[in-house]
């Protein structure tokens, strides 16, 4: 991704290994400063996953396999470091994987720099495999919606569902892209134009419930990412995703998500099966530290919703866009 | 309404004439702190409707109705206090309404005291009606959802949307209602869950973008407002009320907008002819005073959306629930 750093457009990842040591974008700071924060062992990688200075499965992925690099070349017990790595947020599944990758070619005695470059490259070029295939959907003069961050902070370059909106302004096209803020954390807001800011890609930050307004009045196409995708098509993804596919459908608009295979949970059938996780209230009642609501009330803060494939005109991989309506015939022989 | 002031429950209104003033309860600082204004003159009374300190069609209307009452008291040109009021909110239908009444009774030789009141208290009466008619909509044990302010402060006392809601729970119905925060401004969150705290209907604040989630976990009834309806049914209403109705519609759930027949706009053929106001940018980007976007972003801020009278169940007016299919039928011979 681009990023303007101390004045000058940088061409860089969200997490990355230079001179010994792990580098990241500080994404605690973000968007109002931008911070590279260096980390020279793999319990500050720990703490930088604890903390969040690091977000989104796949960045926090790569963040633990060179946080694994850092623990072999600071010759520390890497079954000790594995565990601590694995115990920062113990839901992410890509924290699991990259940890495994590492113990396991380390174990089979793979240089560990290759080894870690190996596991972020592999997600790099997932995402701009996703980017190229999703790019064929948008023409021309597009305009385009997307909620939360599916981009590159959060999967360490090209994103998800902003790969196919940065590689179509690449190539050339004309495009628009609303981005709604996406209540209550306001990632879209915080991070997606943030990201659109920096390529200086046209856009506009517009509120969760004017989506349907924008809908109405013209959008070519809306792309968002995933959480979780059960084995008939039904997704789960950020707070808000769902109204928008159904206003989308209501009204003729394309809706796709956009994830690589690994977001694939086979051994959940339907979507009514994907647990929804109910956040703390004050996500919703204090704002940037700011309490806004009246004294004595309560609000509901559901962290996801689950979206019906039906509503779903495509799911972009990296293998190519998938019919929603058919996933277990069309990942049939894929490995996940 | 009932408000907590000064640590007493007081039954009140949110704009009244007092001792040659108009009154009002401050909206801008609710629901922190309970304020009420003093304004001397029709230009503070403009004022107080440009910068939001009375909101809401009805109470904006009854604020314009008692500025010229003021204009009158302080022998000013009457033409020109009702163009300069006239121009402050170019969506609100009920300030050329109430502007116009107020011309009317004072060219005919009324006492205007007796007029401007005689306009705030139609108002109070048909609210109090509104309320009578929808409750009967609202069953025992009710989830309901509404959107934005169309309380008893954006009408002077009962509400309209929450008209209903409010005589349910007096009657005694065990009732829920869910309030969409209602981004940028969050009426619903400082606002309408406000009155609900005071009045001690059971509530939660609900982010926008999540309520098609709960409307498809189970909601009976979503009762909104509207600032104005045109000749087909077709209705604007805060921004994000469009969403709710086809998700309604989608999910079987009865949609109402609550609105007195002043609300009716029978030049307007069709919403497609209602002018959508843009407000400022910063009314997105910046919260409470607090700037959350990043430097240089941009935002969209359609004030209103406009609902098609497809996705309604029923328009709850003063003389009864209207067939939003054939309002014209209905209103026939009403006058307006």
């Amino acid at each position: 991704m681009r990023i303007s750093i101390e004045g000058e457009l940088r061409d860089m990842r969200a997490v990355w290994y230079e001179d010994g040591k792990v580098r990241m974008l500080d994404q605690k700071v973000l968007p109002h400063r931008v911070e590279v924060v260096d980390l020279e062992d793999h319990h500050q990688v720990a703490e930088s996953i604890r903390d969040m200075t690091v977000r989104g499965a796949p960045a926090i992925g790569v963040a633990a396999a060179y946080g694994m690099l850092l623990a072999c070349n600071n010759h520390q017990d890497l079954a000790a470091a594995a565990k601590e790595l694995k115990g920062t947020r113990p839901t992410a599944f890509d924290l699991f994987f990259a940890v495994d990758h590492m113990l396991s070619r380390i174990g089979s005695g793979a240089d560990p720099v290759q080894a870690a470059d190996d596991y972020a490259n592999t997600i790099v070029d997932r995402c701009k495999r996703i980017g190229e295939n999703g790019e064929r959907l948008i023409k021309d003069g597009a305009r385009i919606m997307t909620h939360c961050n599916a981009g590159a902070l959060a999967t360490v370059d090209h994103g998800t569902a902003l790969a196919p909106i940065r590689e179509a302004w690449r190539k050339g096209k004309d495009i628009f892209v609303y981005v709604s803020e996406t209540r209550p954390r306001l990632q879209g807001m915080k991070l997606t134009a943030f990201e659109l800011l920096n390529e200086g890609i046209p856009h506009a930050i517009i509120p969760d419930g004017s989506s349907g307004h924008f809908l109405r009045e013209g959008v070519d196409i809306v792309i968002v990412g995933a959480d979780r995708i059960a084995a008939n098509g039904d997704f789960a993804n950020k707070i808000g995703t769902y109204e928008k596919a159904v206003l989308a459908k209501e009204l003729g608009v394309p809706f796709y998500t956009a994830a690589p295979l690994s977001t694939f949970d086979l051994s959940i059938k339907r979507g009514e099966d994907i647990p929804i996780e109910y956040r703390g209230e004050d996500e919703v009642l204090v704002v940037d530290g700011v309490r806004i609501a009246p004294k004595g009330c309560k609000a509901l803060n559901p962290g996801f919703d689950v979206t019906p494939h039906r509503y779903l005109s495509g799911i972009i991989t990296e293998t190519g866009v998938l019919d929603p309506k058919d996933v277990s015939k069309s990942l049939k022989g894929v490995k996940l």
